[in-house]
């Protein structure tokens, strides 16, 4: 069965992860279709989606495209893996969202990361339930369990869903 | 009439505009109870409301009550009052959650603040609408006309609605 994957990861509030979110998206590509695949990219503002624009993120109307495309996606998806490290208002905004939609949501967290902020925020790690997930890590290739089972529970919610 | 104002700042992501915090709160207290007066103190994590718990911020049981507390508050809430200019996860959060409730919300944006990001996120900017307001400023003062006219265009919502 192949999920629609909904990845969310920092751009304006700054892209010092962006080659950790590429590596992030490739491993969650085995399992299906991550509808925010240019979030990896050197510059997800000009992704081809956004062609219809001007280059660069000054144009409101390019922010409204941005916006609709993306709750839409968020909307459509089976699963949320957000890296949460860069504190950053959009990934939690798409956060709060997907809480309000009840979409199972994995979010990843590297305490090591040197951004001198005092942890996670209390609105994602006081969220914690069944289909809410913190993972903590250091190195990427540390996530393929939590991968696997964030899946393997995926496929197995989707199959009791169906036989009800 | 007496408003029910939530208002979101950043904690955990830092605590570099508290003293800002503490002057906006001040201000929107003219106008209504500013559930989230906490975010102006010291140390918000130790707020009165939290005083059951252990000092500090690495107790998920505390996590889980100012979780359940702020989306309770938001969900009650007549309005939300967001300074945005700290990237935050948990202030993204409220915002998706506010979204999703259609609760009337005003993000403020310091463009002169040094904080090194790209501007606003598209998830903020690009929910415009006309209740979903985005005002730009550098000093508080600046902000009176702006908070003037959000409580007399929900006096008049509310009026409007009483009159269904
Ligand atoms: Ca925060």
């Amino acid at each position: 069965m192949t999920h629609r994957i909904y990845f969310c990861g920092s751009i304006r509030a700054g892209r010092q992860d962006a080659e950790l979110y590429q590596i992030l998206i490739k491993k969650l590509q085995k399992y299906g279709k991550v509808l925010t695949e240019h979030i990896g990219l050197n510059e997800p503002w000009n992704a081809p989606h956004l062609s219809g624009f001007t280059l660069g993120q000054e144009d409101l109307a390019k922010d409204k495209c941005i916006f609709k495309t993306d709750t839409d996606w968020l909307a459509s998806a089976d699963v949320v893996v957000a890296e949460c490290t860069q504190p950053s208002l959009g990934v939690g905004f798409e956060l709060g969202f997907a809480w309000k939609l009840n979409k199972p949501t994995l979010c990843l967290y590297r305490p090591l990361n040197g951004t001198g902020t005092a942890g996670l925020s209390a609105m994602i790690t006081g969220a914690a339930s069944d289909s809410w997930t913190i993972t903590h890590y250091n190195e990427p290739d540390e996530l393929d369990q939590a991968f696997e089972q964030l899946f393997q529970k995926l496929e197995l919610t989707k199959n009791s869903n169906s036989q009800c």
